[in-house]
């Protein structure tokens, strides 16, 4: 599930949430602070509700659990809501939304996150970029898939920018006195912006309190850091809801409205210099047909931390790759 | 009802949907586009979803009605989703989201409305500025009350900037060329800009497909507008999504949480400009108790609305004024 979730995001071209992921994974799992032997375990199932404790397993298999069985729930009662607790990283919130696109139903998809970004009005990170994901599925048309952090950027393409030497834009983030910032180094040493200003402190916070306070997982600053805490488990907090689209009419019906629904955005006359308007998910789409047919151009980077990784465990790299 | 939730906004401080809607209000009941005979009316209701058919009724008698039977789902099921279809401007959402959270529960109430929103790369509105509003309760503190509005800034802000002479900033609005624009004038006849770029645009779409293309509602730019359309009812579709907390954690464990995570984001680090850390919805519950108190400020522009309609009904305003 792990690998299948990495690769996913690399065929997508999100590049930041596939295989680059995976050293951070081990290394986690050596220090003792993943557990691999418990699966996820359901603490309470009552109507159309579910709370999960992931058991501190890879976020990815706890991810799948609660997808399963939001999904089981939404064919019983029309929609079904899942909390999780208890998990860790999960990959690209996209990998959900596309298996529920795949079974013909509409999933949201939210999680929080280690500590990012700034209540409005505040200049320390509080927030994680706190992503949600939303699968719909269409006919011949492009599913829409939206998958987005809260944050204006992510915090990798700051870190990008402080490495290559280049500005920021100023809505990116701010300096650790609150200042609107273009330099990517005083951006890092401050705390990322959410999008829209209050509106996106607003959702960020929404998320982390579905995620974090109801199921019983850690929110705010209490998420532990991927890459900068090395005692304690991440206890990040999850919710998948899942709607049934034939409760409310056939699945052909509403497949055939989101292809005439689709055409018409895409007829909607465009400035001078947009050659078409992209429906959300549409240029990963496009993305991951490409991919499939000519393989994914990994970094140099990312192929020398899976060698380093691969030779750790006496495995040759080269011979384990192979095109799908 | 209508009543109610007009003077809730006002009291909030949220002109744009307090008493200065009632004239139109009452021209479309007068020109025959709204139904005020026929209540709204469950089309189904299987498991933990309704859907409902507003019967073209006044948008806050059907927005209560879809209220009442997410609660009641929600207390049957965990969770209630309602979907919405024929209905009108419901006034705010805070008015809903506000009821949610005294009744101890968590709700999300998101609709669509008629176009202003291109999509990105679009120059035509095609999408409504379609909110998103969540009310979750708090112990002492104020509870989170956010209701915000997928575009930047609201189309009346910038009429209000082109009758008053001044500039806009250049993140509300498109001219009628796709091009960024200071200029009240050329962006009202352009189109308003989404959160956030793409990921406005693609929360938008999501509030659509969800209100209008699940529901049977209107959908895009089939949305018929409140001001300019005096042939057909609006078919404004909503969604009601209610969560019970207590199937996560008692509802006091609840409380006590949020008051605990609410002066944690207080105690942020401030910028030095900034004196508090605010929660969604705390300054309009501020705002709130204050014109309770001291009454609401109405503009002479909605005072002589009023008279005028009251004149045309042979009501005396200042008779039928009273403080609360």
């Amino acid at each position: 599930m792990v690998a299948e979730s990495l690769v996913h995001a690399d065929l997508r071209g999100i590049e930041s949430h596939g295989l680059s992921r995976l050293p951070i994974y081990v290394q986690r799992i050596e220090a003792g602070l993943i557990e691999l032997s418990l699966p996820p375990e359901p603490v309470t199932r009552q109507g159309a509700t579910s709370l999960i404790d992931g058991k501190n397993q890879l976020g990815a298999v706890v991810g799948m659990a609660a997808l399963e069985e939001a999904m089981e729930l939404a064919r019983q009662n029309g929609i079904g809501f899942v909390g999780v607790r208890h998990s860790n990283h999960f990959g690209s919130c996209s990998y959900y939304a596309e298996k529920a696109i795949a079974a013909g139903m509409i999933l949201l998809v939210l999680s929080n996150a280690p500590s990012a970004m700034a209540p409005t009005g505040g200049i320390q990170p509080f927030f994680g970029t706190n992503p949600i994901a939303i699968g719909i599925p269409a006919g011949e048309e492009p599913a829409y898939l939206l998958d987005m952090a809260t944050s204006v950027a992510a915090r990798g393409k700051i870190a990008l920018a402080a490495k290559t030497g280049t500005t920021i834009p100023q809505d990116w983030a701010i300096d650790a006195d609150g200042l609107p910032t273009h330099d990517p180094h005083k951006a890092l040493l401050g705390s990322l912006l959410p999008i829209g200003g209050a509106k996106g402190y607003g959702l960020s916070m929404f998320i982390d309190i579905l995620c974090g306070l109801l199921t019983g997982a850690a929110a705010g600053a209490s998420v532990k850091s991927l890459y900068d805490n090395w005692h304690d488990p991440q206890n990040i907090g999850h919710v998948f809801l899942c709607i049934d689209v034939q409760r409310f009419l056939p699945v052909d019906a509403f497949l055939q409205k989101m292809d005439e629904y689709i055409r018409e955005i895409k007829k909607v006359p465009r400035a001078a210099h947009v050659a078409e308007i992209l429906i959300p998910g549409e240029i990963e789409q496009r993305k991951m047909a490409a991919h499939k047919q000519d393989g994914i151009p990994l970094t140099q980077t990312v192929v020398e931390d899976l060698n380093k990784l691969c030779s750790g465990y006496g495995i040759d790299l080269a011979q384990a790759v192979y095109r799908v």
